[in-house]
């Protein structure tokens, strides 16, 4: 075809790929320690049980191969029901969950569902790149609220939000939270800090779109409420999670709970998208849940994750000079949030990768100068390291590797 | 959550339920003999073959459960490589082709890529309403060509262009077309007019979308050449084609071959809105392909559809006054496109739905007048009849009913 006869339309045409993505490009040479990716474990991957739970595709074939409900597949919807119900502790009724290929859908379905051109969203600062990019395709731009060791600082949204009203003519339409074990922070939001929150979300009449992929992942510390358990049944708060990081993200099984009038227009927005998940990984995944697997391998990965947790914060704390890179022990998840001192997290980037050890630099994690409302916030000087995917063995020589790399 | 503090966007707020999704509503009662939706026939999927196929979860369980490329799970691509070099007869490339979440994700990622709200899209009269749907969400507008039993009457499809830009100083950005065994009308585009369509595009440099869920489904007749076939590798045609009917579509597995700027822009987008097909469902369909069972299923329901194609057909001319409903044997897809002599679709669904039969009235084919660039083509006096659903008996059964409801 001539480029000619493809005119795409501005927003497509300006996308560019994820840094991260493209970071996988320089890094993915043999012999590389990776940090960098945010994956589960592959060798800790519940194979077997998975793989035994397909007798569902034979005894329940003409339904599983058909085409489903675009809200979800029945048996699966009941078991999150029932669990929503119990983790958010309102009764969720069925008008208020969807099921979706993966909580990225839920970002994406939010943002079709309320977002204009030029709309602001509010997000932390740093925040996950990959509804960065989701938000960006319904043409928004973004609002920064710093973050510290105990996540989104509360406090400075009243006044991010005035400054966007200021600049923009226009109220913010949405703010995106990692409340729980934040990528790329690993921090978790503060008690008080929910409590406002929530309270300042209604206040300003702001939705809340809690995206908690890892709050079951916790190594440490007593379990917070989720925000939208404190913002209750008619709160401002909607709520998505996954199977990607409890289970296997292979699947794309995820699901959001929120207001029926919401839920109604994703669903009908979903219809477009792509109908409904695929009835085979939902029945997969309800089959997996109704053998009790789920419970029993989150143990398992609670037990293999804080084992690498420890591994990296003892080779970290070994390994490392504190005069050089300083970090804080996250208690879940999959990232520790570093900062070096004396130099750029590119340049050190480039440092480690020449000694065979990756990571993601900082800037990755906010947006561009150019697509910001107000006070930008970036962090020139921080890395993400994950610790979930490469084993002991591999998270201490990288860490060896990243010690040399800083001398 | 306040109704006030969602506040959607326009194109989210003005979307409305398919009108074939609210007819289910009306007909989903016991002893219904349902022509209605446009499904695969569960008795035919093949249900133990694929749960064989499982055993992929277990040996490749570390790669098959982690995320995937959005670009496709390799095994697949390479499968469907070959596939579409051989059927496009020129050498398809990696980067022309991406494995999406069934073909609705296509219309979908397409649409994101190319329209601006208020941008025109050329479309069969009557087409699928799902695509509608989705060019909707995208805020576009409909521009309709006339079909008759040879498919869309390209000989028009120049008025319509320049129609387009008349009244909208636009150029339309898209023309989308099913060639083969339409959905509704289940008519094939003639050979000639599929000569003439490829040449129109290149001279109008107006990008067409062809979609083949139904191509491979023909019981009479010869195979004609895919558009994107008689176009080429440089050529305006972007080809989708899915595994949803002649495998099974519970797996959401569909492809675009298209060129490669569009390709990698559709990669981006699809980052954005799901990060990529489940690579289980993928590592199942391409286990399922290289066990040689494909070819085999699709012998297999060919032979089924064509009795049951027969089997309408047969009880349509025995049962139904031909003075009060016409139809066309069709060549082979999924439906019988009606036409009532003496009533509207609407009135003659009325009833047959009281006598216990349904299918789905033309009107629901169109886009809405509201919506339309330049002449409207409505079919109130149609209806589409799927016969790939029941059985033979119920089939008989079916027609009976409607005979009686017309009498």
């Amino acid at each position: 075809m001539a480029d000619t006869t493809l005119r795409f339309n501005p927003i497509a045409a300006s996308l560019e790929p994820s840094p991260i993505r493209e970071l996988f490009k320089v890094i993915s040479q043999p012999g590389m320690i990776s940090f960098a990716g945010g994956l589960p474990a592959p060798d800790a991957f519940p194979v077997e049980a998975f793989a035994d739970c397909a007798e569902v595709l034979r005894t329940n074939g003409r339904i599983v191969l058909q085409y489903g409900a675009s809200e979800g597949y029945g048996p699966l919807r009941e078991i999150l029901l029932e669990r929503m119900t119990e983790f958010l502790g309102f009764e969720v009724k069925p008008g208020q969950l969807l099921v979706t290929s993966g909580a990225q859908q839920v970002v994406d379905l939010m943002a079709r569902a309320l977002l204009e051109p030029g709309d602001v969203v509010v997000v932390e600062a740093p925040t996950y790149p990959g509804t960065l990019h989701t938000l960006r395709m319904a043409g928004a731009r973004f609002a920064a609220v710093p973050c510290d060791r105990g996540g989104l600082r509360v406090d400075e949204l009243p006044g991010v939000v005035d400054r966007v009203i200021e600049e923009t003519g226009r109220r913010p339409k949405l703010v995106y939270t990692v409340p729980d074990f934040s990528n790329p922070t690993g921090a978790t939001l503060a008690a008080d800090r929910r409590a406002r929150l929530v309270e300042l979300a209604s206040e300003l009449e702001l939705p809340v779109l809690e995206d908690d992929p890892y709050s079951r992942l916790r190594y440490a510390g007593e379990p917070l409420p989720p925000l939208a358990r404190l913002g209750g049944d008619d709160g401002p708060v909607v709520y998505a999670s996954s199977f990607s990081k409890v289970l296997a993200p292979g699947v794309r099984v995820a699901w959001v709970v929120g207001p029926p009038q919401l839920i109604r227009t994703m669903t009908l927005l979903r219809q477009g998208a792509d109908l409904c998940t695929s009835t085979v990984t939902q029945a997969l995944v309800a089959e997996y849940c109704r053998r009790g697997h789920l419970d029993r391998h989150l143990a398992h990965i609670l037990d293999v994750y804080a084992t690498r947790r420890d591994a990296m914060l003892e080779a970290m704390d070994r390994r490392l000079d504190r005069s050089t890179v300083d970090w804080h022990p996250p208690d879940g998840g999959f990232f520790v949030w570093a900062r070096f001192t004396d130099r750029t997290a590119d340049a050190a980037f480039e440092r480690a990768v020449a000694e065979g050890v990756a990571f993601v630099p900082g800037g990755a994690f906010h947006p561009g100068a150019g697509e910001q409302v107000g006070e930008p916030v970036t962090g020139p000087d921080r890395a993400r390291l994950c610790f979930t995917f490469a084993d002991a063995a591999a998270i201490d020589e990288g860490c060896r590797r990243l010690a040399h790399a800083l001398r």
